[in-house]
């Protein structure tokens, strides 16, 4: 009997990635198999190029905003990815965590007052390197400035890496900031502070996309306990730069036609010095469209706008 | 005879960063004192708490996009802040060379067809490791990708602390990259290429910040040849999450006032996860509107928005 293969999803990699947690909220894997990819181009590059039926990329941090990288791809500014669309989104609570080694020494606890959030578990004074990716320093400020001033700081392409290396230091001074996940995954690291993020509703989003298509309803996806929660479309547009208010006019449309903006983000064109790619998002679903709304509104941008693509729409569930 | 103390101008250095380009186009230092600080916050700091008279810090890059440090200092989320405005705006054409050691090795030119704008001076196969800024990355990506695939990458905290770095590199196998001054800077570096970024166009931004003024005449700034092209009014808003329409709502204001919008950025507001501050450039100037449409459009915003803050009005030059 042959046995059927899975449809597969690509995340952004590796193994333990806050993407790959952003992958397992959603995607049976009793349906569907989970293939880490290198980078966020590649995720764009497996689902264009039909490789995998789906991909899951961040789209934004509540503490940091935007990932440039993926609205690089979605503005597709040489035509690469023409196929993809945006099929829906998944939240995931970031939470980090420092893990490293003991110091073998007794441990005293640390005198400053502290403004971060959570304490030390262990003594960081012998701590002298602190790797981890750029978004994950950026989320544990109040952390870092507190308990780890001073500290050389590595950039590194994941979380997961961080823990990595810092499970193969030989010294004992050195630490990652990473998922518990990811850090579970290593051999003989100590965790050293749990929930180091500098708030505590730290989320990021996560974009699904697909290929020329709503997530169809053999997809299977888990939905949120709590059931919809509303709509979403995506679209990007340029206005041409000889048309002064050509900007205001396509923002006003939403007014016109009642639709609630929720985001709006802009990219350097590359056609010409500071002029953008603009991103919107707003309340509404091309395909669930009965009072025509979203349609009054797309129709206007094509009106005004130089170039525009719908990027998607999809149900929420949060 | 007591000598005048001059005013001082501070800016993002170290000395021959890209920001120090950028003041010595336009503040003379005949009659200012420039000095460089360690970072961006740095600069706040130091006009807010009148250290200075103005700062200089880079807003944004037409390839890279938006400088997301100033953009946070902007959005001045716990009111440290609060007299900064912003009064004018400098722009520096950027180009990055490589330098680094040359092989002694003889040279071969490299068989690859270019899809870079410029080749290697001299052959590139001894380096191994590459030294800059990320921003700066990010803008030769062509070059990188032709030339020194493969190469590991290392990020510093200015292409001129790279050009440093390599300066001291006993191995002859690093490269850095930076501006053509701030090699220069340093002792015993070869150019091994030239004008590598991605685009001929590439251009950083600058604003001139200073506390509770537009840029008073006795400021003795350099003008562009060309003259005065045009007015500028940067603005930062939230809006009630409670009240769906808002944005769209303060948009549409713009349209209604025939007022040319000329750039829009967000950044998370950290009240509560995705929802933002919204930063709006627009052409105009609240302290020369002679039919009040700038007056309109913010009172229509001062009537809409939740918070919103005028960060200043400036006459451009380009």
């Amino acid at each position: 009997m042959a046995s059927l293969e899975k449809p597969v999803v690509s995340f952004l990699g590796p193994i333990a990635s806050y993407s790959h947690q952003a992958v397992r909220q959603v995607f049976p894997e009793s349906s569907w198999e989970l293939r880490p990819a290198a980078t966020i181009d590649d995720v764009f590059d497996q689902v264009q190029f039909g490789e995998v039926k789906a991909g899951v990329v961040p789209i934004e941090n509540s503490t940091n905003g935007s990932v440039v990288f993926t609205l690089d791809n979605l503005a597709d500014r040489n035509g690469r990815y023409k196929d993809i669309t945006v099929d829906g989104e998944i939240f995931v609570d970031v939470h980090h965590c420092l893990v490293g080694h003991r110091n073998p020494t007794p441990t005293l606890t640390d005198p400053r007052p502290s403004k971060p959030r959570s304490k030390p578990l262990a003594s960081l004074r012998h701590i002298k390197r602190l790797y981890s990716h750029p978004q994950a320093f950026g989320q544990c400020n109040a952390f870092i400035s507190t308990y780890l001033k001073g500290v050389e700081i590595f950039d590194v392409s994941s979380t997961s890496k961080a823990a990595e290396i810092v499970s193969q230091d030989t010294t004992g001074t050195w630490a990652a900031i990473s998922s518990e996940l990811a850090a579970n995954l290593m051999h003989g690291l100590d965790m050293l502070a749990r929930s180091i993020e500098d708030r505590d509703d730290n989320t990021t989003r996560f974009l699904i996309i697909g290929k020329n298509t709503t997530v169809p309803k053999d997809w299977n996806l888990v939905k949120h306990a709590e059931g919809k929660t509303g709509t979403r479309t995506l679209i990007s547009f340029t206005v041409p730069h000889t048309s002064p208010g050509a900007l205001a006019e396509v923002l006003s449309g939403f007014k016109s036609y009642n639709l609630n903006l929720t985001s709006i983000n802009s990219r350097p064109s590359l056609l010409a010095p500071f002029q953008y790619i603009f991103f919107i998002e707003f309340e509404g679903n091309k395909y669930d469209d009965p009072d025509g709304r979203v349609k009054g509104a797309l129709d206007n941008i094509d009106r005004v706008a130089q170039s525009w693509r719908l990027l998607g729409s999809w149900e929420r569930y949060r």
